[in-house]
């Protein structure tokens, strides 16, 4: 690591809660269910999830009502799990910096929720969602996140797209009212996928969601959380797709993990999967207004046990410090910044027009054609140098 | 087939002028230069392209500047080549539905045009443009086609994707001014692409190419022009993703192809490549409002000659409307109706709310979830039924 | 259909038993559970599977131990829930064509088998294997499944991947061993995956497997079964690993269903999915020599109830019959015969070297270099016959 | 970086003889000619590419016959090219490790070389092969690399897989029988790939070219050239492929450079894409008894002018030595080691039976079952140590 001045090296890589590290409690909870086997691990009382992950530095959790409850609990059972989470909560000073609905898992979800074809099951999940947004603004939750797994379809018939799109307008637009009559404090952040649990699913990217949340009633209460898997699953650059969010100014929530391009959903702790992609993002995050929680949505590989489970989840902050710091170094090393401005990059910030200048400025512009075909644009040397500070070789 | 009354079966697959069949210039004129290889095919005069096209029955074309005129070319050189394809335009018949610019081939395009970090090469390509919508106007061009197909990056560093955001912006609304100062009836429709020739392409898929327009100064004069297979290379939907166009009023024109799923950009005839999904564009398309042109871009293998390429391009508008047949068939197919109402398809369009209703009227909502979970969706035989249709088997 | 001489059309779509369709007892058996939700569909016995396969027209299935009975079975246990799958078996006349080993579900598996970084639990999954094989040569299968699901890794160091393949063969050889010590009259075959449910799966395609069997103490024992699905999970042709795996004279074995490219491993009914790659592969299949079980491994969605399943799985019958009479037509059509001359497909068959040539005879060998540049190859004729056929407009 | 002894830390990266890398002539060669744009760089002639690598520390060379002469050039023209390049060679020193064939690029080869359908191309590609073959030898080459870029189709009638694989191997037989019948000291290097330029490539992965050789009458002669980007576009493993091939003692040559997944063929610098599978990638070619060149084929975007091609050309070279330095580092860390123990990776090259036993040994064979599935793998522990090392932080 060159030394460079100005940039306060950290000793170590001590989560701090200004970091503001956050984890669903669904990740370290995750037992090892999928397709092809059970679970290879215990279930995890939300209290237990909360302490551990208290204790390895996190500042904050999200979780699903059915993470602390189950679908079927009565209401005392209810209130004893929402009691210990709580508790746990308190104990340990972790924040609920987010909460989002299960509404995916039961069997009356296999059609999807909001636009499910069953008009009654729309309208149970409405309420299960205001159940638990309930829950989540006596938690002190800000951000709503809004997975929408079941929204969607195997074949081609099965839904009309242009309704179900209605019909998700007409939910975020209920739950907008709603949220607004009980006066909580409390945005939405809807997370795009592609597929998986569903042939395809709606709203698929970035895109996609950014472009919905212009057609609702109260559009500035929506925004967006990316997950670096679920873009990554479409072959798409995740950073691109946060950079056009927080140019929407839509960036609520940030979903952190990691992938290797189109496949299963494999949510590997963050930094594992795309590296270089995981640089560009810490770059992006660390240089923008985001403030929001630095989020992990992963799942420890079902073939760790519970001490591995905590291996994994520590990593994903470690990671995340660690790339903290290199794009910091990088950003601050005057190499760098020589060879940004022979890539002509700070060159792109400039209006294409002069202030004053309108169409008829360029009407008949001609620049000398052959000297621009010539130009180099010097971006591989310019990109050996973040290689070469991922590397820590710099 | 079975004859369903009320349906009027064509005897023939021959391309009438109300299909609105049309070809960009570069598709049957595509000489097979790749990254591996030169041409395998002659130059075609754009006034070829034209002749042969209303031969086969087509009833427009689109066309880049440099499909009719070499970049290179000298105003009289220009106007030579304009004047041969005006002509063979004026013999023929055929309509200009739309036009383009070619903001790619040439090397000083080769980090972009609106978004080159390079200024003068972004002043240059709004002039290039300017140029060729004039050229455009006055040959009846309503739709005017924008790919930004060197928009983008290899690499992290050399994309500030926010400030490359701002002069996408800055172009169309500088574009949008000069359309309208000209009194141009003419409305611009993006192409996303997610990849290819450049490593990550900014607007990447329909979804983000949305959520940009509604940003611009006159977001009504900007719609998109979705291809089969760009969405299809992000494995997304595509007819999926036609429908969120529509949804928000912003189908303006479509470029059919096919494609392999995630691969290099194959340009395949419609109809080869995703069979099944090309049913479901001709069915969604032809029960929308959409009335452009039923455009072909696609790309005749290096492997033909100019026989082939002939053979490929007649085959685009036959398969259209066998698909057309085939899909009038499903949706008129009693089976097929009775199959929607068990899968509760139009149940779908019914509002999750009743009129009058608001949050409160489902915040206690309890439906019987036993009853909701046992229920099944039926979605596989109205798939079935649907591919059945696809055969001719029904 | 255009009628062609010496071609019998079928005026159904009956299953018949000398189209030898089989199933897994696990296909119509899958209850839905997915990473992102539990159950939808009841559990289902073994003999319940195999009554209602026989009453849609199958031949026979394959089964896991663990369809059958469970892991943690009493010998009792056992003994009933296979006489009661024998029972079911013997009444309705289904073959057991085929049979396999669970080595992917109980947690002991989760870092694989055969390759599984523990001896122990390598040691137990040779006596599980014989233990099934066992049985399966009891039922008169002739064919035994290996489908390595859990053998791989989801990081670089966990797996010592040459170290992995001594194992694999090692199982393999003790595997062989056995089968020739017991007089059994039963093959492997080697289905492979490239990845889910471990990040990336030893032996991910067609051709790993291919090379891999060469290897092996008995390789006569050993061939392939290929799976639609999980070749086109890497984008790869199936009809292309199918073909080559015949020319090694390997293809034991067809595992059929649907997929829409590099995504989750989708299970879809055969027909579903890539329809044009199904319609490639009936036609490979029944103009070659194969002639094993016609076998389906797909999963009925989760959206369907116990009707839908049923539904779903007599249509992947019907799927292949339609398919069969097309490629029949499509192979009789004089049209077809003719494209087929002008593509030169028949001269690929001719020796590149006449009887009694060596290198000699090419060493100087110049032919008219502009002719052949010159030539097409007629390629999207002859696919659009094809495709036509498919539709089932000639 | 920890120091641990025994270890010697490069105190640069300049690259050494002993290294042994190597680049094709085309790389740095390339004009940037893709399917949407002409070159933005002027011809190299391969004398100069020789002088520049050689500045930049290489050690040898692999070419295409028409890397150095044109397709049509005369015996004259050839005879004076080829005598441009042996100087610079003979004034540099490098070596001339590998040599292919061009049977990709002229039209005549549009439907392959070894595979094409019309006989008479075939008979030409062998000629051409066989000239190319002579130069290699005289320039001391001992690998010849093949890769089949154009063997495959678009559709499913063209090409008769079967007859394609006959084909193929009567090419290899035919050339080894020269080969040998030569003299030469020359082994060749089939390199596989999924598809691009032809919509799928026979023999599209490492595995199933492994299958393939197998089948040759001198399978001694061919081994495999995998490259990092061609198993990548089919979501493969590269470093699981490489270890394969090792492992059937097929690994000749190798081909690095970088790839984001399934998408167009990216040849990336190596060290860009996937890092994380680079580091894995050096971790088994520095730990195995590979000794060829570490070739490099990768592109220089076409953004980049003749500097930009030289800073991504050492680059390439540069990556190799840093990640070299890390995964000997990785190798010898303690805690490492002891990772691996914990996680069993040394266990698995254990045989799974003991000398002496046969499946007898393992026939009753009955674990404490509870215990395994309770045993955590420790994957995620180890695999955040090579993380760590990849980032150079341990």
């Amino acid at each position: 690591m060159v030394l460079i001045e100005g940039v306060t090296l950290m000793n170590d890589y001590t989560p701090r809660p200004e970091d503001k590290f956050s984890f669903g409690i669904w990740t370290v909870g995750w037992q090892g269910v999928d397709v092809f086997g059970p679970a290879t691990r215990a279930p995890m009382p939300a209290e237990r999830a909360v302490r551990k992950l208290a204790e390895l530095g996190a500042y904050g959790v999200n979780f699903h009502d059915n993470d602390v409850f189950a679908f079927e609990a009565t209401p005392a059972e209810r209130e004893e799990r929402v009691g210990a989470f709580r508790k746990a909560l308190d104990e340990t000073g972790l924040v609920v910096t987010t909460a989002t609905t299960n509404l995916f898992s039961h069997p009356i979800f296999k059609d999807g929720a909001f636009t499910s074809n069953d008009r009654d099951v729309r309208r149970f999940a409405l309420r299960k969602v205001m159940d638990n947004i309930d829950l989540a603004a006596s938690l002190g939750a800000q951000i709503y996140v809004a997975w929408g797994g079941r929204e969607g379809a195997e074949s081609g018939a099965a839904k009309d797209v242009k309704a179900a799109l209605d019909r998700y307008k007409e939910a975020f637009d209920v739950l907008g009212s709603y949220v607004l009559d009980q006066g909580y404090d409390l945005r939405f952040a809807i997370e795009p996928k592609p597929n998986e649990p569903r042939g395809d699913i709606l709203l698929p990217t970035i895109g996609h969601a950014l472009a919905f949340i212009a057609e609702l009633e109260h559009p500035e209460l929506v925004g967006l959380n990316p997950e670096v898997g679920h873009e990554e699953m479409a072959g798409l650059n995740y950073a691109h797709g946060l950079a056009q969010a927080l140019w929407h100014g839509k960036l609520f929530h940030i979903d952190l993990n990691g992938q290797h391009g189109p496949r299963y959903d494999q949510d590997l702790r963050f930094g594992a999967g795309n590296t270089r992609g995981a640089f560009w993002v810490v770059d992006l995050i660390d240089s923008s207004d985001y403030d929001g929680p630095v989020h992990f949505d992963f799942k420890p590989p079902r073939t760790e046990d519970d001490k591995g489970v905590w291996a994994s989840a520590a990593a994903n902050m470690r990671n995340w410090l660690i790339l903290r710091e290199k794009v910091r170094a990088f950003r601050a090393d005057p190499d760098v910044i020589e060879a940004l401005a022979q890539a002509r990059v700070p060159e792109l910030a400039q209006p294409t027009l002069a202030p004053g200048e309108d169409w008829r400025s360029v009407r008949d512009f001609t620049p000398d054609i052959d000297a621009l075909a010539a130009r180099g644009a010097a971006f591989e040397h310019l990109d050996q140098l973040a290689l070469e500070h991922l590397y820590g070789t710099r």
